[in-house]
């Protein structure tokens, strides 16, 4: 099942059935371009993890890591489907970054491997959009990670069935295929992400893993129009506005 | 004025007056013992400052930073006044710092120093705890600093008039005073902090900046009674658990 959450044309938040973008609920069936459609969910944290593909360290010259690397974004970074993002004004390089993201659906503390697909509602597909001029001079990136709307994500929560274990992963620019790797080849797996995760945090539902990104990603400029696709979930659509410094 | 926020014998959450572990409430008085004291504040997250006083900077052997060091904890790291702190297990070194937090009142972006009291609600005490084990082996403290209850915060959200420009910042462990440092010599003031910090990020309400730590910090010992001072604040108190591993 693929639920997208909304608002209804009266103002009420709704959680309804996604298909090919038409949203039931109830009796009713909404086209995409009568409601707001609103992220998927809404995270107290996201925890992303970096270099969680080989090919996507190396385009960086940066070591495979021995153990996942984390990185926190607040929820001030969560943005929706078919909105316009405002990056930081006078900035070098900003990058999009596909990446699947893991939904949680239940409070979770100490989860093993074998149990932590116990705890997620489903996937979902996230930009972890990146401002590299403040990460390259930051030690931890939050200027470069976490400014307001680093985190477009949805629209759709797709339930762990509905993704195969070699979806595709993928971003397009401008409509051009700019990543295109999969799941498959994630250095850590998602049951492994939360495992390491909720042995340091408890993750509450709505929150967000957000599982690191393949190789390809690139820079935008003002303007374009990105989607993230992640196969069995679907596409996540926005564009980008970078004001002039 | 000094509030806490608590959760009365009926189990309904309220703002209170505090005077000297007094709390008044309509015309109800009650005695710190007899409600359960919550964190002051609900943060969405919490944005901290490292190296944020030349003398720790120098006990760490780090360079003072030319703009402020930011980090992320999120909200799993509230901890309130007078609770046991569950640590990691198996660290060597878990330490406490005191630190001076801001609690934010009002949603804020793109704040102007000159501004940037006005959408202060207050002053409390936080207790920055730290696993130096994990912080020191990865490149965003996450394991290091936001691992459940990393962030002891209150009882005391004082108004800013409370709290004088050259405060106190004091940890006490076990009774014996650590770290015995003022406001005044923060690198980074509190205006300064805000206009940075929003110059990326929206600040919601409830959200908290902690200020950086002086000089002393140190390690924590299962059953350690620990003591974050501010002048003008008051008193955060807590115990600690390690686990053995």
């Amino acid at each position: 099942m693929r639920r997208v959450r909304f608002r209804d044309p009266a103002g009420a938040v709704r959680y309804g059935e996604w298909n090919d973008g038409q949203i039931e609920f109830g009796d009713r069936t909404f086209d995409e371009d009568e409601v707001d459609v609103l992220a998927p969910c809404e995270p107290s944290k996201i925890v992303c993890v970096g270099r969680n593909y080989v090919a996507h360290a190396d385009e960086f010259g940066n070591d495979v890591p021995d153990r996942p690397l984390l990185f926190l974004k607040g929820p001030n970074t969560v943005a929706s489907h078919g909105s316009e993002v405002t990056l930081p004004a006078g900035k070098d390089r900003l990058d999009f970054e596909a990446e699947l993201g893991v939904v949680i659906g239940e409070q979770a503390k100490d989860v093993a491997e074998a149990d932590a697909m116990d705890v997620v509602a489903g996937f979902t597909c996230v930009n972890d959009l990146s401002n590299r001029d403040d990460q390259n001079r930051e030690t931890n990136w939050v200027r470069g990670k976490a400014f307001d709307g680093a985190a477009p994500i949805g629209p759709v929560l797709a339930s762990p069935d509905e993704v195969p274990e070699d979806a595709a992963v993928r971003s397009y620019c401008n409509g051009e295929l700019r990543q295109d790797s999969t799941r498959s080849l994630m250095i850590f797996s998602v049951p492994e992400l939360i495992a390491e995760i909720t042995s340091y945090m408890t993750l509450e539902p709505g929150d967000v893993v957000a599982t690191g990104t393949p190789e390809g990603v690139g820079k935008l400029e003002d303007g374009d129009e990105v989607v993230i696709e992640v196969e069995g979930v679907g596409r996540l659509e926005h564009t980008v506005e970078i004001p002039s410094a």
